[in-house]
């Protein structure tokens, strides 16, 4: 993309009513734009960041055998009086009558609606085991939204619902979910830990949540030091026995949200027990049939009785990623992405714009990197070399690409990974650097 | 994906309460489920067409030049009556109070939004043109929805709106789109007429609509027979005098819609005038500055002066395409997609699955098939081979490659285009014709 053609309205100030750095950041890099409180346009560098990370949330979801659908985000409020949640569920259902008056409901989550397309569609326990998901925008409208996309009104989130016949599969479905978000967020560079947790309105008796460790994180979070390192991940899913004890093994640790601290627990571990801030970023339950038979759902078991399934629901905060991302990796000069969720790979920089050598070689180099898949930013503009390098150390680009005159007459590049020095190299050992 | 552990609920009766055949085929093939009047969920393999469309709408817009961002669907009452349209905009508007009391809606379309984006990040001539495109969901309180997706309330829609510095450029901006559009439906396999049409609420001088032909369409549409055979659609759209002659001389042939016949033209015609039903799957609209001036946006020009932007605003149904392409094409036994939109390319059907040769040969099949990166979809249910058929024919998949017990004696599967005679051939032979 030639930045000449693209929008990216880059601010210089910090805009004075965001407080964290990743809503400071996430506006000034131009990735978006509040319209409401609490509620954001995405511009497209930020759009491309949402795509990045929705795109490794599907794939993990799609590994670990869960099935995509999309529900709309307008409700029934029919559905949630059948569960009992209507009235239950508190100001932060945004509630609406249509133009009939009929009782409707920006979904805040959907255990009720994925219940019924399951009971619509499974009839048998040869349908089970099943996990349905979407990717889909949420509305919960908060008394206070604040810290950006950390906690907005109007937020993409993916929810999942498992359906099993009986505790064992139920709790193989819950495991099963557990490690593909340990995998998600390690793609995403981050480092997450599971803690034990409250379930508030969603109900039942099991839940973690997901932490990312920020001094600027909301809930207060308890944990051994053990949790410092990152784990090995690798376990076979498929075979249960061996799952759930990986999962056993990790929660051997001790790690605990502020509502679920075990004092015995931490007092046996002594000082091994650390605390700090976190930002959560996903949150796995297990309710059992507490929708199922409250609306009344049930399958034919294999003894031809009445079979109520079991229920997990699996939530990721996929835009408030973005802001997690940003307080665990940013510096002075801007975002600092991991590769595997950056905007563009390579911000490719023409110091000299009115220059016809330095254009044509960047010209050159633009359609050499477009041609071999690599993404790539290509800074066309006419402006300042300061300028531009501000921008790229902004926005986060992993590499640099730096063209001017000495190196054209030369026919050398300059390559930087950001943050890093500046390396005078052949326009070959660049591409190669780039494209390998 | 294998059929044993997907979610595809079909229905064998036709519902009642549809009444034209896309809705029908819809919910029969598990495609959606009315979830409240006019909503619909969408199964996996309704999804995965949705997802088919939006892939093609969103390459043939990013070639034609826009830049894709993403406005939340919630939106402040304010931006409304910002440009007059708040009170303007009738009941189909679904108004909303949080619960601060403040006025909120869900967006129905969003030239306000679009607007205010672009007047907070183009400050300079040199930021025109500027053509920004989202695919987000809207919502319009339709009085009495029906057709299952050709006119619902919660649809997908893209929307893109162009920002020019006069009027050759803002219409050279609307050509673009014109073209893209015709490019756009032709990839689907549909073929659309561009006609003359009425403006609505999003008002101007200038609108063309985009009808499909159907038996079951809404509109009355009038239109040279000239338009009954596909256009060739080469043409160099950075040039805007080739472009404008292009659009020129397809706007020759007569077509309007009911509201914008033009009774002179249509005599001058006689009898190649012909008359039909058609669906809208796309409006696109020339409005100058009507929401430039009304909400005071400009921008410097080249010698300093302020200037206002004039505006284009460009709309497809996504989802309602879905609908249109069905109607287009089916037969009897169910949907006939065109291969760019196929939910899979291929149904690979295990005629017996209690047998262990042929399951093998079967599986071997799959394997084959997915490492090639062939979209299939595998019938592994235990179930007889005339209910796998007709659930292949209902679904619409062009291809079927069925395996059963001769065949893998002989070394022979049959291939069989939807609605095509079975052929037995080779393994490698089918290999070669569904990778080629």
């Amino acid at each position: 993309m030639r930045l000449s053609r693209y929008f990216l309205p880059v601010l210089k100030e910090t805009p004075g009513d965001a407080v964290v750095v990743s809503h400071q950041l996430m506006l000034r890099a131009g990735m978006i734009r509040q319209t409401a409180a609490g509620i954001y346009a995405w511009l497209p560098l930020g759009l491309r960041v949402l795509k990045k990370i929705e795109a490794i949330v599907r794939e993990e979801q799609d590994r670990a055998g869960a099935i995509e659908v999309l529900m709309p985000t307008i409700q029934s409020a029919e559905l949630w009086k059948n569960s009992g949640r209507y009235d239950a569920y508190g100001p932060e259902m945004l509630r609406i009558k249509d133009r009939h008056d009929r009782e409707m409901l920006f979904s805040p989550t959907a255990e009720e609606l994925f219940t019924t397309i399951f009971a619509n569609g499974a009839r048998s326990y040869r349908d089970l085991p099943k996990n349905i998901y979407q990717i889909q925008w949420k509305f919960r409208d908060e008394v206070r939204p604040r810290f950006g996309v950390l906690r907005g009104r109007e937020f993409l989130m993916k929810d999942a619902y498992s359906f099993d016949l009986d505790f064992d599969a139920a709790r193989h479905s819950y495991n099963r979910m557990f490690v593909a978000y340990l995998r998600t967020f390690q793609r995403m560079g981050l480092h997450a830990i599971p803690m034990r947790a409250d379930t508030g309105p969603i109900g039942g008796d099991l839940s973690h949540e997901f932490i990312v460790l920020a001094p600027t994180g909301e809930s207060d979070v308890f944990y051994h030091r053990n949790w410092e390192s990152a784990r090995d991940l690798t376990v076979d899913a498929d075979d249960a026995h061996a799952l759930a004890g990986f999962v056993d093994g990790l929660n051997a640790d001790y790690a605990a949200t502020d509502e679920k601290r075990d004092e015995a627990a931490e007092a046996a571990a002594g000082d091994a027990i650390l605390q700090s801030k976190g930002i959560e970023v996903g949150q796995v339950f297990y309710f059992g049939d507490k929708y199922t038979k409250a609306m009344g759902v049930t399958v034919q078991g294999a003894d031809g009785q009445a079979v109520t399934p079991l229920m997990g629901s699996y939530g990721i905060g996929v835009s408030r990623l973005i802001g997690a991302i940003i307080e665990a990796s940013h510096d002075k000069d801007g975002i600092v992405w991991p590769e595997a969720v950056a905007p563009y790979k390579v911000a490719l920089i023409n110091l000299r714009a009115d220059d016809t050598a330095c254009r044509e070689a960047a010209d050159a180099l633009y359609g050499q990197l477009e041609a071999a898949g690599v993404e790539v930013l290509y800074d066309d503009r006419d402006e300042r070399g300061g300028t531009k390098f501000a921008t790229a150390d902004l926005i986060g680009v992993p590499w640099q690409l730096i063209v001017g005159p000495k190196g054209v007459a030369a026919g050398t590049v300059e390559l930087k990974r950001r943050g890093g020095d500046r390396e005078d190299v052949s326009v070959d050992a660049a591409m190669a650097r780039l494209t390998g």
